[in-house]
């Protein structure tokens, strides 16, 4: 039987300098994930990304990346299961779709698509406060007039988490 | 050898009413964009997407409708030509991908996704001021702290084509 | 309303060196596509996509290449829109849902997979006998034991593109 | 570190009924997986996707189920994760992409286009022998004529999971 699965999304590496304390953050959620046995799905490649698949696999959990690419090669090395899509960025549906819920650190427009379509089929979401980017821009709000299901804005790593499996009626 | 092609995104209809002035506004970009020989690219289903489609043909323009289904039935009767892509919502991509430069006539989520697409490959891209919804909201913004291409707002449909045009040196 | 949209498969340039006499069917089947007032759809990439093309625009018809890339600078200089998926070679089941029929010339594995959409979704489809590759191999042929559509081993291209739209009810 | 992934491919369950030794060398293949402490990559359905993702989890294995859908509704009870794509069946690009080799059991045109893929990009592949359908058309052969890699034909399970390790240098 499938096991809980949450998404975290966020600041790739490479473009930006990401602030040491957005990492952390990032390193704590997927700590927070991996205590809670759930599988910790991202998009596979640098910065949150990795941060977080990090935390998790100095948990003992287990780690799922979803890549742009046809191949693993570009996977960070905390993930222990590679997606290749070869869809390229457009694979941030797969992401949205394959979470049972959203957790945002920080982020630019690539994080905000995967809010987007979270939004659209009504993923519980949240962004953890004060993490930067799209994250700070998005929490608390709705993302259009239809106000289908507004993205949490909570501090606490531990929170979030809960948040998300609560949703779930996971815990 | 191609011919220039403008993505017009917006509302689908069904789920929120559309004012008739965004729909008017619409049908104006679809009829400009016909006269100007390019040719029109858009999701291929209602809303602000059919009264482009119509302005366009009503215009003796041509037009492709990028649907989401594996087949074209969703399409709606003024898309000359209906790409079927079976691949759902994540055709966003495609649909962004696939033009010069995009224009925003109101619309929702799924406007905001096409125009972060935009936003990654630097599009030129317009927002119709005044057409509600996430064109007014983004309109004269930058899409993340990265400030790669701004989404401009303008008033008039023939100078938003115009706008489009001419970043592509086509005018 | 929406043309008949006719998908041309076969050969890429680049792997194999293709005959001459498979290049010059593959550039008939376009040019009778274009007498018959449907669009030709293909892959937008060279060999059979572009000499099909050529045929077309030779004979004032209208091309639509769909290609694997986020932009349009590998399409071939015959496609009058250019469809830029950024899926990959996943974009061939694009191909095939965007068609009201496939015909096949020669061809590598990627036309297997075309042929075998469309098998799966029941598009006509013919192969063009003595064109080589994957249409001799399958020409006349089901592509599994459920024998859901036969593949039209035909050896003129006219009648092809006539099996093609009259199984559309279109001649 | 990503683990060994090894992908199953075979009939989906619902279109012809499907011999009981066909679904036991499936269930008898996802358990040498599992033994053998590779992760098991499948298209998530019924068939030989669920017989093998049983064989698998009744030996302590870990299996993905990569669906075609936007939720995970459809997936079969026995996969751990649920990847939901909601590209519809190109979700076929991103098995074989996401596998380390393959291992046909049966099947159809779906898993056809399966093994054309891992053609492309050269996967390891295997049939197992007397599986039926495409597997048994399809094993000792090319899939086209630049003869990129051999189908290997396995009449063994167990030497089936072997010869991907070992092509995979992991054995």
């Amino acid at each position: 039987m499938k096991r809980a699965q949450i998404g975290v999304i966020g600041y790739n590496s490479g473009s930006l300098p990401i602030k040491s304390k957005t990492l952390d953050l990032a390193y704590e959620v997927g700590g927070i994930i991996a205590k809670k046995n759930a599988i910790l799905v991202c998009g596979g490649l640098g910065g949150v990304m990795e941060y977080s698949c990090k935390g998790a696999k100095d948990n003992n959990g287990f780690t799922i990346g979803i890549v742009p690419q046809e191949d693993y090669s570009s996977a960070n090395q905390y993930c222990d299961a590679v997606i290749c899509t070869g869809i390229g960025l457009s694979r941030d549906f797969i992401v949205a779709y394959s979470s049972d819920g959203l957790i945002s650190v920080g982020g630019g427009v690539g994080t905000l698509i995967e809010l987007c379509v979270g939004y659209i089929v009504k993923k519980p979401m949240v962004s953890i406060s004060d993490s930067g980017g799209i994250s700070d821009d998005y929490g608390g709000k709705y993302l259009d007039e239809r106000k289908r299901i507004l993205i949490e804005k909570i501090k606490s790593p531990l929170e979030a988490v809960e948040y998300i499996l609560k949703k779930n009626g996971l815990q």
